[in-house]
């Protein structure tokens, strides 16, 4: 993590929760996590579960992609039923989309099967899938490893959150984790977080995956309401290069383990603490998986302040994050202020343009929606960090939002061009 | 042109309507146009105009983009006022806009000093800007182009159309035009149409603009209604990068000299051959923006059929031509089936996605949502043409829409990014 990013981190950190070093997905109480290698990659961890001792609480979100995997199907119609969840398989290498009925047959079968070891209903398994797509799973293979992952359960108590971090990966060049302390009733709560992010995988496309996993006491319905809003404020406003997966989903776990005896929920004295260390996991997930993004070589962070409407804010501040133009600029240091208040003004076209004040860093670039002098050696630095940070207040509102990207590099179009090559 | 454009060109052409070989904006009945370099550029042309001896019918479109520059506010007000223009006066190099009060002061001087060189009221003038923003027009420089324009007025008759093509251009790198033959009341009616088109400019926003001429009689009412509904499915149907600029605009004048008595309308018998001439005119020029796109190696058209609504065509095929990872396979020639599947999905999210078929150039490669076994090289190849063509059929309704586009390509990320260095 960038010496940036970290000072962030901390800032941030100066709440109603601390944030955990050396973050294990399997922390919060009751939970266990393991991964392996079963054949589907030709060598790295390609299968991984996170698995709880009780039934938990369960919340997910999916993408919004009209093509939906099979094993988005699967893990819906799983918490549909039941609401809780005590395993949540998940492969990489192989997507299982756009594979019709076997590929659904596959994914199903994946879910009898690790219930069946465990002895549980098929309902309180969830199953994921990243990778190619239009491919058949080697189902004998999974199976196979499904096997060899419950057999060593017990050994990996404490190594299994690396293999599971690394098990969901596709070409992500690193695991992204995160986890903190919150303190409800006294009592200390564990929340934490695990996620994979944009590689592009052939026949390319970018899944987002995200394994949330805490030992609150909390209702699955506070707990899918809490997810949906904070996934609005953060998974969702990421992006890498506008591209929406087919295979996108977040799951939430919650143990209910911890101490404390109220369950969580809005009106609970803690419930503050609770959701901003919730929210954390996630921004700092999200985070993760923008800065590494295809040939990315920075972090941007957008934030729109002064918005009439949240949704003027979000739609503006995606709009700066996504624009090739804006991103380009970023890879270059090229201080551009004119192609951030294009991205605003098409982001937010009924927005008055003359109270729009644009920062580089901290450097004032524009004005009232005029240009301002400014040093442009000083903004060309701000433009060379790690983290590049821009702030445009509207002064239209009260509504702020943040979208986290990164910079458009050669290196993208190689990836993306160059594959097969 | 390419030989695939050629081909296509001829195709449509064999239509109510013939392609002029040698297009030029004044071939209409009535037209002057004109081009020098008065020294907003260093070197190259920079003001133009095109003029009609009467008053036209007028009509024009602008930027949804909040940060609208002055000359749009100028030229919209002049319509408002009047309905009809004489004079359409352009500039570039610099766009006007983000100049505040000073800025506006500017666009309004053009646009009295023009009227004063005609003797007629300012609401017939309009004027458009391109180039760098945030910085004020050197309006001495241009007082005296026009004082030289007016001058040459009566040389230029032939050369004009050059000159002005010349004049309103960035870094676009060739000049755009087309005109076609109409027979209305067998009587010959031209429709020419001259655009610039996304060249980047520093600080860098993609300006398109588009004007056409016609001698043909039409109300503005009918005009503008007609401009409306095919910008719609041509210029709004382009994208480059995404980015929607600050000083789009198009604008269509009629001079009503041709010799056909009846006013076109959508209940004229020949309203149909019309309606297609100027939808052709506008489709190409677009077609020209497009494939003269930052870096662009080649054009890329993709058509969505079989939607329920409209709308859904219209997003659906623009988020395949819009999005990064489909340009960059472009770009590489990857027939990359998955990234085209999942723009559609995510650009219209409510299809079924089990009945989409997908081709690539006229090799099927989905079937059903499925992927179908196809001939890897052959697809490459058609890839690897100058003018890259997809086709998706929804097969959920009628509708249909064409967007085109360009590869993502080093080269835009090289002018985007290294603009300054």
């Amino acid at each position: 993590m960038s010496g940036t990013d970290v000072a962030q981190l901390q800032q941030t950190a100066i709440d109603a929760f601390s944030v955990v070093e050396h973050p294990r997905i399997h922390s919060p109480k009751g939970f266990y996590a393991a991964g392996l290698h079963c054949g589907i990659k030709r060598k790295r961890k390609d299968l991984g579960w996170i698995v709880c001792e009780v039934p938990a609480s369960a919340a997910a979100v999916y993408t919004m992609n009209a093509f939906q995997a099979a094993p988005l199907k699967v893990t819906r119609e799983s918490l549909e039923k039941e609401d809780h969840l005590q395993v949540m398989l998940v492969n990489s290498g192989n997507a299982n989309a756009c594979t019709g009925p076997q590929g659904e047959a596959d994914a199903y079968r994946m879910r009898r099967e690790t219930a069946e070891l465990f002895g549980i209903s098929e309902h309180l398994v969830g199953v994921a899938s990243t990778g190619v797509i239009g491919e058949l799973l080697p189902m004998d293979r999974i199976s196979a490893g499904l096997r060899a992952l419950r057999e060593q359960m017990d050994q990996v108590r404490d190594s299994g959150h690396d293999d599971f971090a690394q098990a969901i990966l596709t070409t992500d060049t690193c695991t992204k984790a995160v986890e903190v302390v919150v303190a409800v009733e006294g009592q200390e709560v564990r929340i934490a977080g695990v996620a994979k992010g944009s590689g592009m995988i052939h026949p390319n496309m970018a899944t987002m995956l995200a394994f949330l996993t805490t030992d609150a006491v909390i209702e699955p319905a506070v707990l899918r309401g809490l997810l949906r809003e904070v996934t609005d404020e953060t998974f969702n406003m990421i992006t890498v290069d506008g591209d929406c997966s087919t295979n996108d989903m977040v799951v939430a776990m919650a143990s209910g383990l911890a101490a404390h005896t109220t369950a969580l929920q809005p009106d609970h004295p803690d419930w503050p603490a609770f959701r901003s260390g919730f929210a954390y996991v996630c921004r700092r997930l999200a985070q993760m998986i923008a800065r590494d993004g295809e040939g990315a070589t920075k972090l941007v962070e957008v934030t729109v302040s002064g918005a009439p409407t949240q949704e003027t804010a979000r739609q503006s501040a995606k709009a700066v994050v996504g624009s090739n133009l804006v991103k380009a600029a970023v890879f270059g240091a090229d201080p551009n202020w004119g192609r951030i208040l294009c991205a605003i003004g098409y982001g937010a076209p009924l927005i008055d343009p003359t109270s729009v004040d644009v920062k580089i860093g901290e450097i004032p670039v524009v004005k009232n929606g005029l240009p301002v002098t400014f040093d442009e050696e000083a903004a060309q630095s701000v433009l060379s960090r790690d983290m590049v940070k821009f702030h445009v207040d509207l002064h239209q509102g009260e509504f702020e939002a943040t979208a986290w990207g990164c910079d458009l590099t050669y290196e993208y179009v190689r990836i993306n061009a160059c594959y097969r090559t």
